[in-house]
């Protein structure tokens, strides 16, 4: 746990889901992480679920952290108040799940599912939502730990808040 | 492809599988890439799929290269004979997928899982070998393009020298 | 200029100085860049000049970003606020000069000069304080930009606020 | 030491040296490290120094590791044999550093005081030729080690093979 202050949290997602719940989702989550002003950390682009999740914190008056790929802020999302500027590709992907105190994986894709497993590995608080049962499947097939899901934000937060960060 | 000489065909598997023959599998792979005078390329860790492609490779007087996540080349695979030593820790991921022309999923556990991603995300040539149905269908919902699987390493081992490398 | 939010300052130098003058001038530029409540960003270890900056900007009630090498909380300075974990090692050297809007350097050593170097060669806004003329002269013969440099914070945060950040 | 194999000789140098003679200097370097059976090592670009090494050891029969900071085979110089895609922009300088057995400075520019600064931190052997007599001392006047220089290459390569490689 990130020891100097406002826990972090990561949520992680598609660049471009095929789904509009996913993003709603991840607005909500956005929402949420701000309300308890937590900071929230996406990967930091102006698209999908990093877009949405920003967008709700940022409208919910928190601050948003976005780890981006590139070498500038080209294609950031608007709602970034603390950009990252990595310039090493994917290889941010680290970065996003070692900062966060707690992941969030919202939807699936290919970056998402790097992430998740990074996550899983470094042994981080990872928890799921807006993915199927058979993708979830996937990851607690590699792992012993018990990787919670939650159909509902308010339930997702308030597992985090009382099991994970103790609050 | 790399167009300034051998082709460098990643073996990408977890560092401690609990199935002894995806270690066997490995290493035939290995040797196979060297009877050919393709480079392989690994995470160049002394552990599991890493480390047993590498000696199967090299006892087949092949070039090993193996990509460590750490500074030194502490826990190297004996068998690396082009050892790239990256102290970026799993970010060195990225570096594995990107560097081989073609990767071999022989295996799952988490970081494999990042890379077999990452590398469907970069768009390279994807093979998958010794993974469940399952596991297989993970990665096959998240993209569109056919991922190919084999049960023997012979007919893995000709589908890249005609469909892959067009040899 | 990060389009999005406060202006993120890096301050950058050694964490081993043997002047403890630089250490006075870090805390003093910290406290500087805390009151036009700008965000600090420095190498996030508990050392030297890292350390220095970070107390002054958090006595004076600012936020401290600490992008750090290693991949836990482990050796970061007491005083930041918005860790980074990057578990890149050195290669997080790229991404502070990235992430700085503007870069001081405050002090030379090995890791200061690698950034000093990487943050000129990628166009950013490079002011030098506590530094050698010969130390100097070094990084002006390989730019035809003109390095300031100052004796002075608050010459040097003037110059930021007038000439840099155009405020 | 790399304990596997041939030994892995990095030389560093501008894209853009305004002197010829830092290109034959390269150029020369790179045969004489391919006559003794090594493994030359650069930043892979088809640009100055890189290039030039590359092309003196290629022509010598010599093999060829071009890591490169690009995502693709993109701008790399015709002369690399084992191409390192590493993505990750000039992070990739600290994978330079750490893969090469010794590092060879010659000439100087921005990423190449980077990398001499970062080989100098992390304790390689670092060896300077074609660098004005200033450049050397303040590398010098930041280790307490002695930096060896060298105004002919055969006394150069003749000092790695006895004094460093103890060969």
């Amino acid at each position: 746990m990130n020891k100097s202050g406002k826990p972090i949290i990561g949520v992680m997602g598609p660049g471009n889901p095929n789904d509009r719940t996913v993003l709603d989702q991840a607005e909500i989550i956005g929402s949420h992480i701000a309300k308890r002003n937590w900071i929230l950390l996406t990967g930091g682009r102006k698209a999908g679920v990093m877009d949405a999740a920003s967008k709700g914190a940022a409208e919910a008056g928190g601050e948003v952290m976005g780890v981006l790929p590139g070498d500038s802020h080209l294609g950031m999302s608007d709602h970034v108040s603390i950009p990252i500027i990595t310039g090493v590709g994917s290889a941010r992907n680290l970065i996003n799940i070692l900062t966060a105190d707690v992941v969030i994986v919202c939807g699936m894709g290919l970056g998402t599912a790097s992430e998740a497993a990074l996550a899983i590995k470094h042994k981080k608080s990872v928890l799921f939502t807006k993915v199927s049962k058979s993708h979830l499947n996937f990851f607690q097939s590699l792992t012993s730990s018990k990787l919670p899901f939650f159909d509902e934000a308010d339930a997702l937060l308030a597992f985090i808040e009382k099991e994970v960060l103790l609050l």
